[in-house]
């Protein structure tokens, strides 16, 4: 049992739930909150860890990590997705570099790839010989995904209650066909989402980042399109995040460079395709 | 304030983690773990909740929820969802007929829509004099439909651990150019899930409901396919569970249902259509 394994989260108090609202969300913060408790506390204080100390996660943490993520809400029960564990340094050096080439994903202890799988749904169809065409519409694909980060997110909250960090990795869908490969996934099966765990490096400079004030991402009956204003301000708190943490970057250069063509994609705009070779086609 | 807004989650013992991880996976519980804290016990504990009390949601609980939902990870900070709250009675019931027409949704006295958001990003470019056409591939609406899951989940669990009930509202794809002008959705923008949320009814019977053995769920470093025996055995843990709530039901049979053929899919084989229609071509 590992020391980590016992922490539970601090009851927060009135100064500790400002400065996460505070960090959160800069000078467009809402005043303290009554509803905090500490588990809210506990996600408002996420932040992405990337350095890890070497100190392995056990397979205790994990099991209860999964059992958080299949504890959640799952469309209809269906349980359309799975999650392959990777320890193995091989195999986490090979997907690390088939997904960005992200040396924090080679120095997690654990890598989970969460996959939507429909390949278990079709294989009991199959074997009850029932009709599986119902999969073959991007309506089961969305499904699916949906509910990957559903059950990730869970995994997420349970493992950060546990005192590890996580950084979600979005690139292993850099090069789908050759991470199935890599994970022997079957066709119906696809990567959603990468997830690295370990415990987090005590030098680890990542704080909490600012997110788009609640005003513009909460819509009150009905959809209300943001002010310039509110989008400059915005940009100026996060500008003034990563000057804390010694870059020069803002928000939407971010949002512009990711928007603006096919190649702004990096090889992702072949996703239907690629659902589609790997037994997702999206009808 | 609520009382529950300063409900904390109790702190677990042995018993309880151990009568938690048998409602979740039946005789396929793990033994006793160790890493279970009082988090991860309130996620093992979660059930959905489709009766709710008379009594209001505090708007300080949505703020404190909200924050937590966008506290969670997002691809790049691209933070390409949104979330409509609609407390109004006439447009919750509105809501509610577009979406399965569940009585459940109109007695919530919140009933949250989350929603995918590329027409944010559209506009910051749009007035940047920049392109957009990256956001016209698949990728792009799978970046906004996981990450609008991701942020639901996390909303989830901030409310149930205020002492809220929360149901997922899949049924909000039903119609979703109809709930779209409800909601005055701009063009890019499209609802992905929906989130009743409300003071558990005590009379309320649900329970936890049992998943897939972890050892069919969770793969250690490659995909491994299930065995028959542990599909048919979750087969009748669920039956139990139905017999509990005095219903008779198997998990295959649901399956079976739902891949079967395009009309499985109750009209939503037609999503790829509608995205499109709502400025989400999946290229």
């Amino acid at each position: 049992m590992t020391e980590s394994a016992t922490t539970t989260p601090k009851a927060p108090d009135a100064d500790a739930i400002d400065e996460n609202l505070g960090a959160r969300y800069g000078d467009a913060a809402p005043d303290t909150l009554e509803s905090v408790n500490d588990v809210i506390a506990l996600q408002l204080r996420h932040r992405s860890v990337r350095r890890f100390t070497p100190e392995d996660v056990s397979d205790d943490a994990i099991t209860a990590i999964i059992a958080a993520a299949q504890s959640a809400s799952t469309s209809s029960n269906l349980q359309s997705w799975s999650v392959i564990e990777i320890r193995d340094p091989e195999r986490k050096a090979a997907a690390a570099e088939l997904s960005g080439d992200q040396e924090f994903i080679r120095r997690a202890p654990v890598f989970l790839v969460f996959v939507a799988d429909w390949a278990r749904n079709r294989l009991i169809a199959e074997q009850r010989d029932a009709g599986t065409a119902g999969i073959d519409y991007l309506e089961s694909t969305l499904v699916s995904f949906v509910d990957a980060g559903i059950a990730a997110q869970n995994a997420a909250i349970a493992a950060e209650s546990l005192g590890l960090g996580i950084t979600y990795v979005g690139s292993v869908r850099n090069n789908p066909l050759a991470l199935s490969d890599l994970l022997d996934l079957p066709a119906g099966a696809f990567p959603v989402a990468g997830m690295a765990i370990g415990h987090p490096d005590p030098d680890d400079r990542a704080g909490i980042k600012p997110r788009l004030p609640q005003a513009i991402v909460r819509h009150r009956e009905t959809y209300t399109t943001p002010s310039d204003s509110a989008i400059d301000a915005y940009d100026d708190a996060l500008s003034a995040y990563y000057a804390s943490q010694g870059t020069a970057r803002a928000w939407t250069p971010t949002v512009l460079a990711r928007v603006r063509d096919e190649a702004s994609l990096r090889g992702r705009h072949v996703m239907r395709e690629a659902l589609e070779q790997r037994g997702l086609p999206s009808n």
